[in-house]
């Protein structure tokens, strides 16, 4: 199969999105919220948005990409498996110290855990996100896990990942909305609705997430983009074979 | 092909989840927001979050899942684009509606229109929606759209409407989460932080939002679930035909 020209504009749009995402919330955190500081300061908080747009979209995004980039198909899909796996473990990791360093700053403040909607459904994304690593890494790279076992987990798989890339928007979009309500009140500066330059910068952060999430979905629903099974892939997909 | 008892019953909780939405959002701006009213009052705000969520979610949702239902299949597709297009259009009346009554309300008190991240997300997603229904009108409903057009079409449309479903899961999550940010901020009860019932229910509201959304998108997922195309459906490809 011949990679399409389609196929690499939109996956370069990607990762320029991708990017954009890293950068702005870099950004957001030190130029407009203080910077960056390890455990007992109210800085500390700042690493959240970082490490979860990081972990949970950017890397877990381009992770689910890995099988569709052309250069991969000519070498062998276990060396890619490990790189999926590999990537999704980072991405997890770091969206485990995004969650750590929120809870250690809630400590601090005496703040309450857990109480906004943005919070369930981020703490839900990162259960999710767990379980399915772990029966990622148990269905498709032990190799004495049974074929019926991988048959069937494939589908939920490919299922579940776009579901948590689809949670990690939602999750960031409504943390992005709780900050700017927290911070922008009007008691120390601008309020949020008179859209001040930290209003509309985070704004388009938000906007840029979707957009990302939604190049990757629409990469994944192409069908003529997947990675072409070879023969060898293909048996496989027979008893004691390690490959789904 | 035979219905699949898979489908009913993942249908019969999308059904379930769509009705808890509808119910749960009304009785959020009825029993803690102070019921409705029409222009001219601050409760005619109390009908944006029924509106959006009817319109955006629960109608566009059960819109896109009318050719999955097995009932269909033995009747005409023409009729079944027929019900497509007019629950699509149904919700993109409510949708509009929900716009306009939150514009006469900041109008109302002098409110910024359009400022935060919620706002944008809301607005690209009607925007969308509008530009998806009369593309669809265009290339599936009207007799002369040429065949080229209409099957370059089908793809981006059955992408684009599951964009505007994540989009508008994003949009009712992130809006729980301001409304909630806004109305329990401590001075006229309990605080958002210390989670009220209000602010319980209203969380609970948006899972059940985000999980009838990812329901409709994981049947959507499912070939095997897909509406068989007869011998006649497959002649509308050819020119000529009004149907794809």
């Amino acid at each position: 199969m011949r990679p399409s020209l389609g196929f690499y504009v939109t996956y370069t749009l990607s990762l320029c999105l991708g990017l954009l995402c890293l950068l702005f919330v870099s950004c957001w955190s030190s130029l407009w919220r203080g910077g960056f500081s390890w455990t007992g300061s109210p800085l500390e908080f700042n690493w959240h948005p970082v490490l979860m747009v990081s972990g949970l979209v950017v890397l877990h995004g381009n992770a689910a990409l890995v099988y569709r980039v052309p250069f991969t198909w000519r070498q062998r899909k276990q060396t890619w498996k490990l790189v999926h796996a590999g990537l999704m473990l980072v991405g997890f990791i770091l969206s485990v110290l995004g969650l750590y360093v929120v809870f250690d700053y809630h400590r601090g403040l005496n703040l309450t855990h857990l109480y906004s909607l943005h919070s369930w459904v981020g703490i839900c994304t990162v259960a999710v996100f767990a379980l399915q690593w772990i029966l990622g890494l148990a269905g498709f790279l032990f190799p004495c896990s049974p074929l019926c076992f991988r048959s069937n987990l494939k589908p939920v798989h490919v299922c579940v990942g776009k579901a948590i890339l689809i949670l990690s928007l939602i999750s960031c979009v409504s943390g992005i909305t709780e900050k700017l309500q927290l911070v922008l009140n009007g008691s120390s500066g601008e309020p949020y609705s008179s859209l001040p330059v930290e209003g509309k910068f985070a704004n388009f952060l938000g906007l840029l997430i979707v957009s990302f999430g939604l190049v990757v979905l629409g990469i994944l629903s192409k069908d003529n983009w997947q990675r072409p099974e070879t023969d060898g892939e293909a048996i496989h997909l027979l008893p004691r074979e390690d490959s789904i």
